[in-house]
């Protein structure tokens, strides 16, 4: 195993604590992620073609469910510090049948905001299959991932693009 | 357009609303999700090699915020009623570098528990990245989805094996 | 002053206390409640007028909003019951350049749901002004009222129509 | 429609969003707002002539689930930011048969306070309906409206007098 | 060690869960707790002896926390199941220095509700705590236990008299 | 009654009150706290001699409940303002038949932790007497309170040692 893994939720005795962050500078934060939801051609066919309503009407309950879950991340997360929010955007765009889902979070504090732009996604992810699951049980959650983050002392991150 | 799609979370007007459940029967309903979480050869060695106590706590406390967050179900999902859960149960095996998430819950409802085993296993693979983080950031959640369901009018469902 | 006036929320001794309602029957309840929104002749020209996807924005988030909080009422007014929800609705319409928003909220339980429409009217109410106080401050909530109730040992109530 | 008229809970494709305060500046603010509630002769003349203590835990619980659901102001308001409350304030004063609830909130921040003063005395006003209801199901809330605000870049707003 | 010892929150794997309920009968359920705030002989006699506003201001916002404490309970107590409560009660009286407050809640469903009135009676103190803090930060909470429960398999239960 | 005892959270009226923090410094703040769980001799014997898994379970989730509820303080303490917590630790040890629950919470505010510190360890003690009361009904919590505390205007406090 690998002496360079730093896991810093864990401390000293292996026990989870939430890290102590009081001697961070306060800087500017941001980090963007993405959840993927294979609707399935039917499903998604159905979204993208009905009126602006009724597709506006899934995804735009998913877009703020997303950032109001956003808010509430320290409260699901156990060793996540709260943390000031300045920011949050939910936007989606099509990949064939499939929704993506990329939340942006951006606040001013000692800790990033990593945790709250995945629970954006996730929750929005989660809520596009409760609104369409009566029409198909089968819809799945792919991909949940950090984007990018900057800000703090591990500065600036970008998911490797993947190898072709 | 399928007019046998049914998305029983939108009105006649297209708009989202709380499906109106006081005719249903209560019946017991079950319903189990699970979630993957690719933490890469590195993450996962050390996870699976390290002593039971270090180990044991990274995914015991995702497992516990993973049941505590079912209970939080209806309070992040928009349109999802709340519940009285009989029973949540999480559990984690190993399938080579990925840490398969899986949780089940019951109640005697009016409606289902699928998103509160989605959200179980969601929050818990949350909570496994939060705590690797500063270990690899790009470590991933993969295929986030419900596997089985049983109880109400709907009846039971299973996921269909893949397709060899 | 009456004895005829009862006050269940308050014990005995004066003191507030959650009704114990154990000895009441499990009845079908419901509950509808309305709130006005003045919005000025300008907001209320711009929320109709422009396209469906911006003014939709402003009322159907408020919507969410409403039935999300519904969900929350026992969290939110001390002597509050919890009840399981089995519907909730939000519906709004012009009244000149006042939004009427109204919230029918349906159980089975040993309590109403009266609480619950108001809430939902309430949060709804607050939502769109939070969302056009950019554009004018001075917006009112007028007239925040329970409609009508039915269900449970004091059946049903209707509001009387104001006298001509 | 007034191309004057800022929504800027908008994005530029109209969709909802939680305005980015970033770039603002960290600022006393304080809002203040009120609500009437109209409890009609009788159950106004109970409150007011009963002993303290009666007439005190109506108001008294009122008031204290005011301040508590300011502290929960960004949780129900979709787009609302988090704020550090330095403080709440609920008072109380009588209008002939209506109940006058004034909040006034505090704090330093990058957005203002209006809705958590807004949030709560509405929550106040509901909790009195709550606490008076069994005695009068036609108690009214009216006039839920915001008085005056100050700090941020739009300044200090007050309510303009009715024309007389 | 005892083998009758059953740890119900402890699978066979000896890891946490939310017991399963699902087959046991819904009965009346009660349970009554106390906890013994020792505000020592100074912050006592201020207590006691000023107007009754004053003082029944410290002791009836405790009082008011403590209700609305205990419908929060199963989402802090990470394996309590949410139970449906008909009634809180939360008394308080002194003995000597020492403020007791005691709590009853009452539900009918599967589970009991110890946990709601030990939460109840935790929250109260903690709200006394707060509201004398300024006074006198020796202040000590003791004895938080459970007085008695009623209903479900396990029957009744009284704590047994302290031996003389 | 003494003129000296400064109740804060009281008013000028006698009534609860969030106070004023805004022209207090921004100044790190630590408290620390503590709680003694009497689990009797066969319940500790049984948490101290199984397997490290088993006993890690109930003092693993409680320590888990214990930071999650830390940030939960100002949702549950009435005149409590929320903080943002640069840290939470919650540590358990051994003395004789009793668990003692130790908290230390750190932030960076206008006011300071010591509800933090006092929330997280009644929450974890409460879940100790949750996930081992099927085993011993009579377990009680004893001593809850306040150890230390340093930071802002009332600067440094520790507890006196007992009179031996």
């Amino acid at each position: 195993m690998s002496g360079e893994l730093e896991f810093s939720h864990l401390g000293k005795d292996g026990r989870p604590r939430m890290v102590d962050v009081g001697d961070k500078d306060v800087t500017r934060r941001a980090a963007r992620a993405e959840a993927l939801v294979n609707l399935g051609p039917e499903v998604a066919a159905r979204l993208k073609s009905t009126g602006s309503i009724e597709k506006g009407n899934v995804i735009e309950t998913a877009r703020i469910a997303g950032i109001m879950a956003a808010k509430k991340t320290s409260g699901l997360i156990p060793m996540c510090h709260p943390v000031p929010l300045d920011a949050v955007e939910v936007e989606t765009e099509w990949l064939g049948d499939r929704l993506r889902i990329v939340a942006t979070a951006r606040c001013q504090a000692r800790t990033g905001v990593e945790m709250e732009a995945l629970v954006a996604v996730s929750v929005a992810a989660l809520t596009v299959y409760d609104m369409c699951k009566s029409a198909a049980r089968g819809i799945t959650i792919e991909t949940i991932q950090l984007l990018a983050k900057s800000g703090g002392r591990s500065g600036d991150w970008l998911r490797p693009e993947p190898s072709p």
